[in-house]
């Protein structure tokens, strides 16, 4: 299928009329949007820098009457090619529409432009003693718009959810350039279809979020963490079951397997290190939150059935700077993966909490087969694996990417995703098939078509082309 | 609009041959599909009484073939006339496929079929050590299926969202008989768009749910409540208010204005009683759950603050029997005004919950200028007034729904929705372009077009006719 691509040189010119000192052309401006952090490169046609409602409204107008593409970008810290211009349209780059409109403490709601960078809307509740909690890793760069359009999350998904769970209500502009407002901007509402949700978690293919009615919560009084190290994963994941079995809820409960340990064991205090020699295979980090004395008591919950269920060791963090010693150890694991390796690539894979270790007890198989190295940490609590495949040597790169298909199906047979954070894009668009079947992805493409009739948003993200399908047997 | 109605003649002795058995015609039984709780009734031609999945495809296919009406319906508890066969055609009852499928402890998620109770999905949870939260008033005789197809949300709300925020996938069976399975049986999912949210609280008119895949969490050890007599509501919205910007999160936030005090209030004990007839014109109910621990400081600390913001007297519930008491208050007020009042209107709109007190003080001039009386009381968490429109008189039935319509007027103004918990089904279908505006109204009669091109499931619902349609202008 043949998409929409650059404007023509007197449409360029049009829109440089139209949007005067808004629309960019400078080639360091088209430079700075034409990558993510998925590493490709595709540089657009030009920017506009939108300042309003408006404009975007009369820009998709435009790519309407004058089909080009219009691919909508936040901060550009994607990791699936989502927000580049893949066939050299403009980039509709909402960074500037950065205000927080309100941060309703009567109400317990915040609403904002797309373009605020998700941290200072965390910042600007809390100063209020409210609580905007997902927490994708790139929350101190990202915007709340990307945020909504990816659905992100982080490590307090496992209690809190992720942006879906907090968006209530959004204004967006339709690909046909009209404006529309979904939802409410209340926490309850069941008043016609589901259209916020639907604009959630559509990666900037079905509308352009301008503004966000989000709701917020209560702002924990304190977080506390503990780490603990297990002699394999299996024992680790058994404690994490327990711990939710058992009636407890934690902020967050992350875990690295045997290779990550060792690449950051050396971060570890010299009582929890001397256990990874004797056997330690599995860290397992977990967090509560609430009332200082909640907080403690829920720690001191797991810290119990982390022994009972066969820890070597136990690393507390009885105060705010040994917290953060501890989730900087498993901060540093995506860092150093880079730093050591040649060849780096991530995989979000998600499977029931369940499989996790059945998943990761799969890899030392792929790993033989392709002759790659695999990484396996991330979210214990909601199944979420980043699973990093590399190798010393760049000529591999064609292996490490095959053995990244064969995880994704290795993740698909465990009844999992292929991603849970990342999403589709560019990136992974050519396995789409794979997960999902023909009729929801023949319906899928028919709301695509119903909303975006000339195909100009994004276009041709998320669906896979004929040309580049994987095949649909494993 | 013309919509699909009953089967011919010929058509019914095919079902008959079809289906057999499970193709009822019984007066008794089309009788018993025939109302919901709306006190609509309109009798179906017929009701298949569904055993799988397959046959729910089956009978969507014909209707296809045929072009007759199929109506899905769980236990009939909606007060909306969702699931009423308006047209005539047929009653698809998935009452009947009511298996828990599994209760799922290592990977913390339940698959059960739709026609499961959802108290008995919350009990066979809670002997496992896990919970699934949401809580709608009917939820001892309301099915899981229903709950999503309505998005049914209860008390829990303020801390645990609604059904939405607990189904990850769902098998449903479309329009046109094609079976299909959306989102993932993981917590964390971002591949593709969002059927699954886009199907739950579609009112049945998009699928048929015929599975799902829900998230639990780990069951809180315990629940304690207290409620708190104020001098007015809004008091006793700056103490809920209060509560949430101090951080603490209740899992339930409850209010009753003063006519529902009157209604009630001789089922409170003498010290609180004593203190109404003092001038207590609303009182508060609050829960916190968690380790007994938790809850009772959290309970400990929600006291506090109310007598800091004004509370007439504190009626504590320290033990379950109390905690029982203490909620048969709030619940005894719906059956109350059933049965005090000859006409009863149940409104449920839902504003931001600083809006609340806004709402409640605007109704005297509804009742002044109407001539009826009104009982507002629900989730002060949520927002969600529960709002009873009366009269004594049954010849002014006229005038309380024309109030009713003013009060939904009144909460559009506030920034409100017309409806937190019950749906539009038939009963709101007129007022919908009060609140959804044109294109957002169009893109959903895209929607249901798509999935639905001969509009054989569930015709009529949700939609405005354009027959019956209410003005905009306020």
């Amino acid at each position: 299928m043949r998409h929409p691509g650059a404007p023509s040189p007197e449409t360029l010119e049009l829109l440089k009329h139209e949007f005067g000192a808004d629309l960019l052309t400078a080639p360091k401006e088209l430079d700075a949007r034409s990558r993510d952090d998925s590493g490709v490169r595709l540089p657009p046609a030009a920017v506009l820098l939108a300042r309003s409602t408006a404009q975007v409204a009369r820009l998709l107008s435009l790519a309407n009457e004058r089909l080009f593409a219009v691919v909508p970008r936040g901060a550009g810290t994607g990791l699936a090619g989502g927000c580049l211009a893949e066939t050299g349209g403009v980039v509709l780059d909402l960074s500037a529409m950065n205000r927080i409109l309100s941060i309703d403490c009567d109400s317990v709601t915040a609403t904002v432009e797309p373009g605020v960078l998700t941290g200072a809307l965390r910042s600007a509740a809390k100063d209020k003693g409210l609580f905007y909690p997902p927490d994708p890793a790139s929350l101190e760069t990202s915007t709340i718009g990307g945020n909504a359009a990816t659905n992100a999350g982080g490590p307090a998904c496992v209690k809190y959810g992720t942006t879906r769970d907090y968006v209530l209500g959004l204004t967006a502009v339709l690909p046909t350039g009209e404006v529309v407002r979904t939802g409410t901007a209340t926490r309850k509402g069941v008043v016609g279809y589901d259209l916020t949700r639907l604009l959630v978690g559509s990666e900037g293919t079905l509308g352009v979020i301008t503004q966000l009615t989000l709701k917020l919560l209560p702002h924990p009084q304190t977080q506390r963490c503990l780490a603990a190290v297990f002699p394999g994963l299996d024992a680790a994941m058994g404690a994490v079951i327990a711990v939710m079995t058992r009636g407890h809820l934690p902020a967050a409960m992350e875990f690295l397997d045997a290779r990550c340990l060792k690449l950051v064991g050396d971060l570890l205090p010299e009582h929890v290190r001397a256990r990874l020699s004797g056997g330690g295979e599995a860290l397992a980090l977990m967090e509560c939150d609430g009332s200082p004395d909640e907080a403690a008591r829920g720690v001191a919950a797991i810290e119990d059935i982390c022994r009972e269920l066969g820890a070597l060791a136990i690393l507390p963090a009885p105060d705010e700077a040994a917290r953060e010693a501890v989730w900087a150890v498993r901060r540093s694991v995506s860092t150093r993966i880079h730093e050591a390796c040649a060849v780096y690539v991530p995989e979000d894979i998600a499977v029931p909490i369940g499989r996790i270790a059945h998943m990761v007890a799969a890899l030392p198989e792929v790993e033989r087969r392709f002759g790659v190295d695999i990484f396996a940490f991330g979210h214990a609590g909601d199944g979420n694996i980043h699973l990093n495949l590399t190798s010393p040597d760049e000529a591999a790169r064609p292996r490490v990417e095959a053995a990244a298909e064969d995880c994704v199906r290795l993740a698909l047979a465990l009844g999992g995703t292929m991603s849970g954070e990342h999403g589709v894009g560019l990136a992974k668009r050519a396995m789409l098939p794979l997960e999902i079947e023909p009729v929801s992805l023949r319906v899928q493409r028919g709301i695509k078509g119903l909303l975006d009739p000339k195909n100009i948003l994004n276009p041709g993200k998320l669906f896979p082309d004929d040309a580049e399908e994987v095949g649909h047997g494993a």
